[in-house]
């Protein structure tokens, strides 16, 4: 099978490493429109060559859209308009109300799957390119029903290969729940880093007792602006609504060390740990 | 030496391994008011024998006091009453304001040494005691102008065979800075953990999707309400004041993303970035 990965920085080059180290491709074609990322991803041999999103269209077998999620619905059009009836296009973006509701009338839908890998980490670009990615994690499938049966088999056989479970939900829902479990660490975790930066004047205290747990609960914000602007823009309304919740738990806390309520504040903690039960 | 711990969880047991393992200590006595908690450190071979506080002052060279925070200024001091001219004792607690003024005036002030290790994970009790803990983190002395040059030497001693490196502050500024960098974080996260509780119903998808970051931000939601209710009563405004600034933070957030504000979301994320230069 003839791969083109459109995007190829730490989610489109580890699916690209992916591709090649579970034997699904023959080769790896990448689409780039950063020159310092295309020459990267070559030297890096995340691909084999660099072409243009119309000889993707009109050479490869399967298309992976792995952009900022708010170039997504663009790029996608632009290759159903182009591929024909044995071609696959899929896109592995963290947002998909939008995406779905602009290509839902395309007369190439069908072609046309939407997968969420569910995995990441804080750095962005090619040399963010992980071997090990994906295995383990969960991939979510959105609208599966709009997908031909042929289209969905490859690429269902793709990331079961990679070890992946995959799990199927509507596009506005997955936005709701990545909305809860995913984008809401990320805004929590840059306003950290800037509560610190502001508090803190001192940056060498900062490095020499950040052993305490701060150090995770920060690490998401080191992320890229180019790939969480679009994602909490193109999510805002589930966005909002959780970091309204998220802002009203931590007046509760506050309000409890004020009055210096530990019973309240056992009862909150208590309940948090439940996540224990939740997470493993 | 000979060296009794009281307080046998986490941080208590790590340290009487930590002895152990660097051949510091031929012999290490555990104080522990918990009958389960006592059980189960003989059990792990944590310490050699189980003994009381009294005992603890008579025999040992060093008494390291590792229990809740709002417990350690009365252990101290009923240590202090009963320690002669020899012995050391230590705190390896999280707060150091409270303590130090109440213990100021002590006949035996000189006695004593207020030390932090920087080290620590979201789990308690002995199960959680760790082999390989403290090595390569921080250790902060507070007040160190207080304490006997023998009883600093001792302890000084002890840390830096177990690859610690130690740093200065008073107890006012310990408080403020570990606020920043540790207490905070152990609020946000509890506090994510129970945003995500309210708003997520459907149990099942937080462990499907959380491959998203969620975990690292939310682990220090795990951690235990007896450990962290006295440490954030006992450095109350200092944590209050950080909070009201994470608040704040998370408000303009907000107010940008209800606002579509990509260059104002671009200049905040790129400031929290420079977490990176800090932190590595």
């Amino acid at each position: 099978m003839k791969v083109a990965v459109v995007g190829i920085g730490l989610i489109g080059g580890s699916f690209a490493l992916a591709l090649k180290r579970f034997g699904l491709a023959d080769c790896v074609m990448g689409v780039e429109s950063s020159e310092q990322h295309a020459k990267k991803a070559l030297e890096l041999g995340l691909v084999d060559e660099i072409i243009s999103l119309d000889r993707a269209a009109a050479e490869c077998d399967l298309i992976a859209v792995a952009t900022p999620v708010n170039t997504i619905p663009a790029i996608v059009t632009k290759l159903l308009n182009r591929i024909g009836d044995n071609q696959v296009v899929i896109d592995m973006g963290s947002t998909k109300g939008e995406l779905c509701e602009l290509i839902s009338q395309h007369r190439n839908r069908a072609r046309f799957v939407a997968t969420h890998p569910m995995w990441g980490t804080e750095h962005s670009g090619p040399e963010a390119a992980e071997k090990e990615a994906f295995t383990g994690r969960v991939v979510v499938f959105c609208e599966r029903a709009q997908s031909a049966e042929d289209a969905v088999k490859v690429v269902e056989n793709i990331y079961t290969t990679l070890g992946m479970k995959i799990i199927d939900m509507g596009a506005e829902e997955h936005d709701t729940h990545t909305a809860y479990v995913s984008h809401i660490s990320h805004i929590t975790s840059f306003a950290l880093a800037l509560t610190v930066l502001e508090k803190e004047r001192e940056e060498e205290h900062i490095f020499d007792l950040a052993g305490g747990g701060f150090e995770s609960t920060v690490r998401l914000a080191k992320s890229s602006a180019d790939t969480w602007i679009p994602i909490l823009l193109e999510n805002k309304y589930n966005v909002l609504d959780v970091l309204r919740e998220h802002i009203h738990q931590l007046q509760i806390m506050r309000r409890m060390i004020e009055r210096d309520d530990s019973e309240g504040l056992r009862e909150a903690m208590n309940k948090a740990n439940s996540i224990k039960r939740i997470l493993k």
